[in-house]
């Protein structure tokens, strides 16, 4: 194995206690609450070099380097490492899996030590602002009082908007890439499907299908196929398949017949591997609900502290079109925060935010370097 | 009741004998096969007033006119009735459900009776040429030797298509809305996560759900929940559903929290009543292989004929857009065959086709009065 360029650390923290529990916003709460997640780099003497990542609604702690083992680096990759927009050499990265996941934080498939078996459908609704009190806790754990940075695409640029808009204070600037701050209907409608073939897959089994030893694959590969379309632009979907067949000599049927077939179910199988149904109902729920703007009081507090933020959006984009992110552009500006705005071209759909475009890079690159100068020595 | 203004009429007729059979583009034959039809208006001594109307993907023979004991006229009400643009004081129609479908039509879930079971999977696989091979017989079997056109919208504009381009001979006229003429990458996959669910539903069981009594019913309505929600333009959701809620006093949770949701449920409900699973399977994968203009034979037949096309487009439609349409126009024009066509801006997206939109119906209108004057008397 090659030198670990990273300085990576895998990590485990238990944060709360039946004294101290967690407390969600819609109800409920948590005795204990196991956080997993990893860092690299370095933390600095006077730890101003910290940036922290909020990952998106399938994405896990281990968004950089290759771990033993893997075939596929972290899932951003393309942005943080040496040398890289978030430099490991210069920066110190926190990135945990949140709240409600299941790549080793508590969420709805971890056992209820009240009950011995899977919390399932009795794990407390989620709303953004939990992962952000998860996240500040997690962040005062490793001693750290301000941020350099939070940054997250997708449902994770979510988390920081709600991040930035309640506790300013904790960072010194945010970046917010292919995010929405409210869902349109059809957004919510690809969810609810999504939903709906999970939870009335026989093996769902309420909820319960940990202890009953079934699973809801055929629910959560027909949601995966289908989100999958949605992550990729109409554009790049012909531009990689088109319609070719899959296989010369092919009888046509109702098999897989084209490439693209090929390629859904590919990421249906791989996706039954490493995620867990109860967390995709969870994580996309919170999404459906996420309106942050509405709260007056959170605004009032962002434009008392206006930290700079950098938001990005992607024109091949219409999961989460340029339209919703110039929705927060519109909002921030009016609460008095220095926005940097950049729509980029390029681009396969909303899994642009995961791929390397050299715009996107140098964007954030330089976004960071001049917020790095801003930091007092 | 209201006296009947259309002189409608219903009718079923067998068309192949197992001396003449039907046999199939891809291979297979059918020794039988009954088609349910309705015509409207009255065939005049010339014999040519006939419009022949193909549905698209889920339609059925009724598209006008309110039958008894329904709450909803046919599909196409908007556009076929007395004084409407498809004028039926004026015009003969001839509307049959098509081969394949399940709405009295022979179609995979029809009994074989070589077996006495429905035919399942063993049905032949569909192409867009048998459709025509059969609405042509239908149409003979009428003593009708042209007719003043051939009209439909999604894959009954594929069908249009089709005909006119390997039978031009038998139409005045062409009318291609909504249609394309090769589905992109996108378009296949979604269609192929709608039969995914279906297949994968234990209930679809092998396709023998019939004998079985048993009944893919989340597939079906995953399907269809999925569907729908390509059929409508993300504005139109936005405008009709918004982010409602449900209810006023909801609890957030995995139920039907917002009207959205509430919408796609009712839709899913609404099709298992009246829809059927092989039906879709095979009604959908005749679309994903449908490629006329790589046909260089079909493309001289109508270069050599080239009727008058109206092709018409939604500009909100995402499903079958407008740039599909204005493929279709490339390749009729390149062919010679002179086309009138409009891209309306108006509209909720893919659905539009189905909806009163003044332009719609005054291109329709306008284009068959020029149709009808051209006849000769």
């Amino acid at each position: 194995m090659a030198p670990e360029p990273l300085n990576t650390q895998v990590s485990d923290v238990a944060l709360y206690t039946p004294g101290d529990p967690l407390v969600f916003t819609r109800g409920g709460h948590l005795d204990q609450v196991s956080v997993h997640y990893e860092t690299y780099g370095t933390l600095n003497r006077k730890k101003n070099n910290a940036i922290f990542i909020c990952h998106a609604l399938t994405g896990d702690a281990h968004c950089a380097g290759l771990a033993e083992g893997d075939r596929k680096p972290g899932w951003w990759d393309v942005l943080i490492g040496p040398g890289k927009p978030i430099d490991t050499d210069r920066f110190f990265i926190i990135s945990p899996n949140i709240l409600g996941g299941c790549q080793g934080t508590t969420g709805p498939s971890s056992t209820n030590p009240a009950t011995g078996r899977s919390y399932g459908l009795d794990f407390p609704i989620l709303d953004m602002k939990d992962f952000v009190t998860v996240h500040r806790r997690l962040v005062s754990s490793l001693g750290i009082e301000n941020l350099l940075a939070v940054a997250g695409g997708s449902l994770g640029g979510m988390q920081v908007l709600q991040w930035a808009l309640t506790h300013p204070e904790d960072m010194s600037n945010a970046i917010i890439i292919a995010a929405s701050s409210r869902l349109t209907a059809q957004n919510i409608a690809f969810s609810a499907v999504a939903r709906e073939a999970i939870m009335r897959d026989d093996g769902f089994s309420g909820g319960h299908y940990r202890e009953d030893k079934t699973s809801p694959d055929t629910g959560m590969s027909i949601a995966r196929m289908m989100a999958h379309i949605t992550y990729m632009s109409e554009g790049a979907l012909g531009t990689k398949f088109g319609r070719e067949p899959q296989n010369v000599d092919l009888t046509p049927g109702f098999g897989v017949d084209f490439a693209i077939e090929s390629y859904l179910h590919h990421q249906a199988e791989v996706f039954l591997d490493r995620f867990d149904a109860l967390s995709y109902l969870y994580l996309s729920r919170v999404m459906d609900y996420f309106d942050p703007f509405d709260d007056t009081e959170a605004c009032a507090r962002i434009a008392a502290h206006p930290i700079p933020a950098l938001v990005c959006s992607f024109s091949t984009d219409w999961r989460f079109s340029s339209a919703q992110s110039k929705r927060i552009v519109a909002y921030l500006e009016r609460a008095g925060v220095p926005v940097t705005y950049r729509d980029i071209s390029a681009g396969v759909g909303h899994d642009s935010f995961l791929l390397p475009i050299p715009e996107y890079e140098d964007l954030v690159r330089t976004f960071l370097n001049r917020a790095m100068e801003e930091v007092p020595r």
